[in-house]
């Protein structure tokens, strides 16, 4: 089954939701004048721990996954906790690496952990869930015609580092210091998310790719979104991986996921008060779907995800752009 | 590694806790005039579902092992979300059992979902997550010297279902029904939660045995209880099935997990006003440990977990109470 069929197929039985209904980064409460915003987030071995990973970024990539959500609602983070699932072979100096990358990023994020349980489990498994707080939280729908789109940092480099680590791509330590960063080590946006919080229209963080989060938020705000190919912050080392692998470096950025960057949309007079790193990427205007513009021409632009970047599928995509 | 050992290796890393420390049932947060309370615990589908579940019971009790840790906290559940871990062989119909399991479970508990998040794994995972909120949360560490200790329904069913399934045994259709009605269907004690906040001392919901909650509650709070054996509600059917296992009905009831009944402690003026069912057991004094009584002689109660029923290990356990 298809991911999009399972979660058809769970929506239709789970009809009582939050104040925010399901399908946002994070499920959301009033609470008195302000709002709880909650999300969970498992990261599981066999599909999201590449095996050059060490625990300690395992433990600290579990907390940056929820805590991204959180950013990416506006909301500061309050709390987290997680479940894990160990299988029985587990040594306990890798079980220790995990717990200590956990550790290091509630120090980092300044988070207190809430609640923990342990389970013998076949694959291991770390599920975890994050609190925040807002007054006014960021959402998928609020993207309005006029608005400009940006985001935060750079892109590309979590799908170029995990092709280069896939196929066994021989690269310079140079470059590969650089993805590998992002690949292993992401860190999630809660600075900018704060300062979001009140000014921006919408948000989404990247979680499956710049391409479907730009699906998202045209299809939830109920309206297009025109991207400049061109201006999308790609390092010069995600250049030179696609160069490499022989692929379309804007294919390669658009379709790398768990990048943890926050997307979002806000009225232009608003831009020049933003005081973090973060680019113009296009604007939002009336209509439907995801357009880009590349050597002067606007076409429509495919939903290109993670799952669709595997080294088998690269010919039909590399083409898409021609 | 044994829990215990992985649980101690995680705290060390694990310093910033929330406004309650790590230990209870729940984690706790102060929320304007009232606590937050979240917790979050993970079914696995090697070890938590026996092969006679219907996926309905599955995505029920996913559910209710999280309700039932809001319920020992004395709050009114306010929220659920969860992760699954769905293995590739999945039929989509046994997924849709647990979908609708966990929607009817919802509507039982009036619970809305506020986030979901699906995934590939190697094994069948729940991990869910409840949040509550109360005025007066109730601790594990409340017991005071004089109260009573009481318990909600009856316990020894769950267990009891667990042998006769993993045994094989053969046993009346009447017997079996009771059994394991609370073995395939636990329901978690909301009401009795909530009429129990600013009531009793303290309070644990029964997910590890009885044994072991006690201890729990005694160590937490710095006492001792003292638990008269002949006074625990089983119910007849429980009898039978120790007689047919030739096991110690008892012994059986102390260590049967998952009973999801609330064990609490409270001053003997307020049980009058209890207006559930449950059952006065014992009292807390000063000391500490667990002791029981039996025919009149009072002695020290071992620890007996879940893990030490299996039937390898019931020889050593029959002789306990001799």
């Amino acid at each position: 089954m298809r991911e999009s069929e399972i979660i058809t197929l769970f929506l239709k039985h789970l009809k009582k939701q939050g104040d925010i209904p399901l399908g946002d980064d994070a499920g959301a409460f009033r609470v008195g004048d302000e709002w709880l915003v909650i999300t969970n987030d498992m990261l599981v071995g066999k599909t999201d721990v590449p095996n050059i990973m060490t625990p300690e970024e395992v433990g600290f990539k579990a907390v940056t996954m929820n805590v991204s959500d959180i950013a990416a609602m506006g909301a500061r983070p309050i709390g987290f906790l997680f479940s894990i699932g160990i299988p029985g072979e587990t040594s306990s100096e890798y079980l220790e690496g995990i717990a200590k990358g956990i550790g290091d990023a509630l120090n980092y994020y300044n988070l207190p952990v809430i609640s923990a349980d342990t389970n013998e489990a076949g694959d291991l498994i770390i599920d975890g869930a994050a609190l925040g707080i807002t007054g006014s939280p960021l959402l998928r729908s609020g993207a309005r015609p006029g608005d400009l789109v940006c985001i935060t940092g750079d892109i590309g480099r979590a799908l170029a580092g995990y092709l280069v680590w896939r196929n066994g791509v021989k690269i310079e330590k140079r470059i590969r210091d650089v993805i590998y960063e992002k690949f292993l080590r992401p860190i999630a946006r809660v600075e900018a998310g704060l300062r979001l919080s009140g000014v921006a229209n919408s948000a989404v963080d990247v979680s499956d790719g710049l391409s479907k989060e730009l699906h998202l938020l045209a299809e939830k705000s109920g309206v297009r979104i025109d991207v400049a190919v061109e201006k999308l912050p790609i390092m010069e080392e995600v250049f030179e991986v696609s160069e490499l692998l022989g692929m379309d470096p804007y294919i390669l950025a658009l379709g790398s996921g768990e990048e943890f960057e926050l997307l979002f949309t806000l009225p232009p007079e608003k831009v020049a008060d933003l005081d973090f790193q973060c680019t113009v990427i296009g604007r939002v205007v009336a209509g439907e779907g995801v357009y880009y513009r590349r050597s002067g021409k606007l076409k429509e632009m495919p939903l290109i995800g993670w799952e669709h970047l595997e080294p088998s599928d690269q010919k039909g995509y590399r083409s898409l752009f021609r």
